[in-house]
């Protein structure tokens, strides 16, 4: 498989405003796009820098998993995406791997995005998605 | 201040030669640069992706910040770091936004850089590096 790219690298905050405050105007980054995700359950911004960009999520309720995720490990980094050439190969050659999968197949996140996302027992730690621009 | 782009992200892991399997030969990367960083206490994987670079990062020892951190949090993320156009403005600036820095001087990191952390307790959980290349 072939990755690309750090596509972007998700922060879970509880407070999506104050994160916004230091992101934008303290480091200076633009806010390129704001999102209600309703399969996630979160509001995003997206604040590109360089060719990746940085998404800060809040939980919009307290059930979600990102939701459980922030009542339990408390708000930081979340996940990193990947952008890789064909995702479906992709997720062929990291079972091959033997690595643990959430999405056998490929699902549809923000912006109609096909992306999956690979289990962190499997990769030390760290809940990688995966992400293929459209064709 | 000015960020520029995401320099890299730190991944601790307790076996870098498992993890760069993975993140070499399953995903992909090529590894640019391997170092055994003295005062940080860990060797080190560098793997460019797009315009950052996903560091793995191994403690030598058990007494080492990071090496108490992996045995705190277990493996995964441990900071992101940014390319800003100017350190010590960039720290002055955040300093002026009441943000608690670790480092209120740059001070000398990998292959000589000069990079300064903020205290991921005004960063929303995230540790965060800041760097500066080389004028």
């Amino acid at each position: 498989m072939s990755v690309k790219r750090i596509d972007h690298i998700a922060i879970v905050v509880s407070n999506l405003d104050e994160a916004t405050t230091l992101y934008r105007d303290v480091l200076g980054l633009p806010v390129a796009h704001t999102e209600h995700i309703a399969e996630q359950e979160v509001i995003v911004a997206c604040l590109p820098a360089g060719d990746s960009e940085i998404e800060l999520l809040q939980p919009v309720n307290e059930t979600s998993g990102v939701a459980r995720y922030l009542a339990k490990n408390g708000p930081g980094i979340h996940h990193i995406c990947l952008e890789v050439e064909d995702i479906e190969q992709s997720l062929t050659d990291l079972k091959a791997a033997g690595m643990q999968l959430i999405n056998e197949q490929p699902t549809t996140g923000a912006g109609g995005k096909r992306v999956a996302f690979v289990h962190p027992k499997s990769a030390h730690g760290v809940l990688i998605e995966l992400y293929e621009a459209a064709r």
